[in-house]
């Protein structure tokens, strides 16, 4: 989720990490540092905010190291502060990391180390490996980091400086980006391709559980478990600097939609144990949660669709009441809030205006209130009394993709914390839901390998259609209202959600063959009723794309094209349901020529009323 | 809200009464019946159900006379039975009454009566109006019948026949409409133009407070407070049959719109005092309702809408926390619902499938359920444990209007009398709204005389376009809600509803200069915000038109058009606000050429699920 840049070679190391910090500031980030080879020791500089105090702390000095590496942070495992951006070091300043990713088994460590005698600076996960290089290092630097290695658990890019072995760099990766750009007589290490495009197309793509050791020798890759060397081929980069950007994608959108395995993973990741969740930012215990007599949830746009989703899943698994609240109205009503309320607020940046205005407004009047946000210290995150972290990474496209149904995975997360700290599930149960949570990154994967092509030829349903239909029943009718809105958002068609059962009641008027619907019947308990539902439209002639999981061979017969989701229990269906619609959005919106990435009228964060 | 027709004349009077009910039919009823002068004393006929059933126990006899009153009901107070069926009697049957309108002092009356050693045979307020006659009786009918009108409170036309004056029909009215078809040498009396078309089109037209006596000599019209004469003049009917059901207007819908100052006086008639409300059909008592920790509300479409602003009052005011769930989605969810829950379920029909289900699962669950319902005796008023009924009258026009007016109304008199038994709000307070509520029907009447031409022309504003947008916060929203399923259900045009701080998340991308914008502003302390979200809209060159209270002289500036509204509190604002989005609906459709009172795909009462 941050950038990371490496320079081994023969050139002043500053301007050059400098400037490829520069190339990854696409990514948002909110402290950035240095750490370079100098004579007398590795030299850091660090600040938090935007690059350019990092520019300011650097001065028009010269420097004269040539091999250095650096970090542009987007805070997971600590605030953004000076201390916390990277790189961090060891108890005695010979050894530096740069770090992308989350090491979930950090506190384990940083008690042991601490035990050891180490001494910690920061409040970061990152920190306990600059440690551990330091514990295990016997003169091998190569050797220092596979040992540490084989100590973390989570994922991982990683670059290490040593001032003990001075002319040499490593790094390895896990689950997280990492190239090497091959210059002329001189190396460039780097999350992404961006950072090093002004100087190469040369790379080297590595691949996980690879490292490199790099020297005036030149590259030497290795698996990392095994010790073996590994041969690799160079890969040119074809992309210019905007496509470099994307990742190969066309735009960020589409890119986010991507990541979503890897950002369910991660979001996932360290909270899951076999019959229960860990939420290690929520201090609640079993007898103020038996306090409780109300959830209020508070959001905006996609966000306030994930708190619908945690409506259901708290009310039906942890039996407490939930009011879900769209955040200028929430404000504004003199809503009926106590001690005995807990607020839950959603903001993917953490500064959505009112949904703050919300939060402090819940806190004047005694509830509890746990933020669940994707920026650490952002000003949700650091007021609200608790913080589920959503870990997606920065998200650039206006419209949320991974954002939200990362959302979703920390209602799910709150909702079993709720349920095991009141007992209103067996445990077996418990046991089940977290088993089949976890098989959904891979689900999610499956989707998006098997399914975009085809979710492209649908696309061509809503290619000059001005109206929009998406139904569905439960949580399907939670989900329907995200599918519309990013159909909005991004395509300018008028597509609207409604509760299936509710079509009836007026809305079935607007419906006619050129009214495409998208039905949606996952919920085996609905699925019945969904299918009269989508009847009753298919007799105005309305064209009907319906999604439901693989094994339901029935509905094929009921609509027009159907498009089929892979397995899970009801409850976690929304995480994939959605991302077939999140697709369809965008091959709609890329067909009608639209701006995928800003649509017109709309910013990423409001941050005003 | 019943039907009316009498015959004096030459001509056997039951096929006459028959046939003039069978005009009447479309004003749907549940009961009929008919009186008629006979050798030895009136006859009298009645059955519950359809007029074919009446017809059945009349079957083929010849009848020989030539007086007589007939009835359709629509059922107010009682529910549909033969007993409740109109003509009422007094004691010994020498009097029969039918009656249209609600007799508010019905009650004390009936209990001098019955001290007065009256005996009465059925649940109706009508049948005190037969006993008062027989009291008042001393061989002059248009006499008795006067000191009777003196006597009581409320609405009514009503025709009296009397065995002891067997030549003579006396008839009054009084907020309910009447009219007299002069024949050639007979006459008729109704409720409306159709039962009497095929005799005459030569008619008086009754105005309030005036009775007419007819007997062979012809028509006596007079004042009945004063007993002065009244001279009046022959309107000649140039409607054909259709208009003539339709009351001279070109749709039911435009009727029932035009209808609402009166449907909305009916629904306080008797419920208004000083300081607080009566709500005769519900029994709870302070403690009870203290109990409750939770007002769930359950309906469809419109009904739903005014379930919303029921949620607004009910928490604003009682300070018991409300959910508002379309009645397909809450059966299906497993609401957390037990007996400290007061279940509210509105439905015009009170036979919508769903919102029956769900009143009954509620009630399975230990729930107390309030239905508020248009429909007396219908499955919802039988099953639920207390019922406020609208008085609306027959809806024809499968686009609610009058009804989801007093559904509202419903919500209003609901949300004071929990408010009151609460205590939570003060005295002056609780005296100071229903002052204003008693208000609204002549505002909303304002608003028809001299708003309808005006929206009228800004009904040009929709007549091309494809999407439109209704925004509005707090209350503003919920008749927003409404607002747009009107203009979807019978102009196709796909209109959506929003919170207005909520269009920056996402539909913000929708809004271009062809996209018309209503822009509700009623709410005083949101008002500031609501600007703020309109200039947002204008900037990206939406025409916008503005709904606003009169005094409020400023929104004028941000808006292309603007509607002023009578001014009133807050929370009353839904009940005006409404009226010329039901007009603009109205005007769309016709200019669209649409088929108003039978919009495509849709039903009125929706008893399947």
């Amino acid at each position: 989720m941050c950038g990371i840049v490496g320079y081994f070679g023969e050139k002043s190391a500053v301007p050059i990490l400098v400037e490829g910090l520069r190339k990854l500031e696409y990514r948002g980030y909110d402290s950035s540092g240095i750490a370079v080879m100098e004579e007398g020791g590795i030299r850091i500089t660090k600040s938090v905010g935007k690059l350019v105090n990092l520019e300011e702390k650097l001065g028009n000095r010269t420097y004269n190291a040539r091999i250095g590496i650096g970090h542009t942070r987007w805070a997971t495992h600590g605030r953004p502060s000076d201390v916390n951006a990277h790189p961090h070091m060891d108890c005695h300043g010979d050894f530096a990391v740069v770090h992308n990713g989350i090491i979930e088994n950090y506190l384990e460590l940083r008690e042991w180390l601490t035990a050891e005698g180490h001494l910690f600076r920061s409040e970061t996960d990152t920190e306990v490996l600059a440690h551990l290089v330091e514990h295990f290092y016997k003169g091998d630097l190569q050797d220092a980091v596979k040992k540490m290695l084989a100590k973390v658990e989570g994922s991982y890019a990683v670059v290490v400086l040593s001032y003990k072995n001075p002319d040499v760099m490593v790094a390895a990766r896990k689950d997280s980006p990492l190239i090497v750009g091959i210059g002329d007589g001189e190396y460039f290490v780097a999350s992404d391709i961006p950072a090093v495009l002004k100087y190469t197309r040369k790379t080297y793509i590595m691949e996980d559980g690879e490292m490199v050791t790099v020297s005036a020798e030149g590259l030497k890759f290795s698996d990392f478990t095994t010790g073996e060397c590994v041969e690799k081929s160079v890969f040119e980069v074809t992309w210019d600097a905007v496509a470099a950007e994307k990742g190969g994608y066309e735009h960020f959108m589409l890119k986010e939609i991507f990541e979503q395995p890897k950002a369910l993973r991660d979001t996932l990741a360290g909270r899951l144990n076999h019959d229960h969740v860990v939420l290690q930012e929520v201090d609640l215990t079993p007898k103020e949660v038996a306090l409780f007599n109300k959830v209020a949830i508070v959001a905006c746009g996609t966000a306030y669709h994930a708190g619908l989703i945690g409506k259901g899943l708290i009310e039906h698994w942890a039996k407490i009441p939930v009011e879900v609240d769209i955040a200028s109205e929430f404000r504004y009503r003199a809503p009926l809030i106590d001690d005995k309320t807990l607020v839950v607020v959603i903001s993917q940046s953490g500064e959505t205006a009112d949904t703050l205005a919300a939060l402090r407004e819940s806190k004047k009047k005694g509830a509890r209130v746990i933020a669940i946000t994707n920026v650490v210290g952002s000003s949700v995150a650091r007021e609200a009394h608790d913080v589920i972290h959503t870990w997606a990474g920065p998200e650039i496209a206006v419209a949320s993709t991974k954002a939200y149904t990362t959302q979703i995975e920390g209602m799910i997360l709150l909702a079993l914390y709720l349920t095991q700290a009141k007992g209103t599930m067996p445990k077996e149960w418990i046991t089940e839901i977290i088993s089949e949570l976890g098989k959904i990154p891979d689900k999610a994967e499956i989707i998006l390998k098997e399914g975009a092509e085809r979710i492209k030829t649908l696309a061509r349903y809503f290619e000059e259609v001005g109206s929009a239909f998406f139904i569905g029943r439960g949580l399907d009718w939670a989900v329907a209202q995200e599918g519309s809105l990013k159909l909005k958002e991004i395509s300018y068609i008028h597509a609207e959600a409604y509760a299936s059962g509710e079509l009836k009641h007026g809305t079935l008027a607007l419906i006619t063959e050129d009214t495409p619907i998208i039905a949606l019947a996952t919920q085996r308990d609905l699925y019945e009723k969904t299918v009269s539902n989508v009847i009753e439209v298919k007799a105005r002639d309305a064209k009907v794309i319906g999604f439901t999981f693989e094994g339901n061979t029935d509905f094929h017969k009921s609509v027009n094209e159907i498009f089929y989701i892979p397995e899970t229990v009801n409850e976690l269906a929304p995480l994939l349901t959605v991302i077939p619609l999140q697709l369809l959005s965008y091959y709609v919106s890329v067909a009608r020529g639209n701006d995928v990435d800003k649509p017109r009228n709309l910013a990423k964060s409001v941050t005003v009323e």
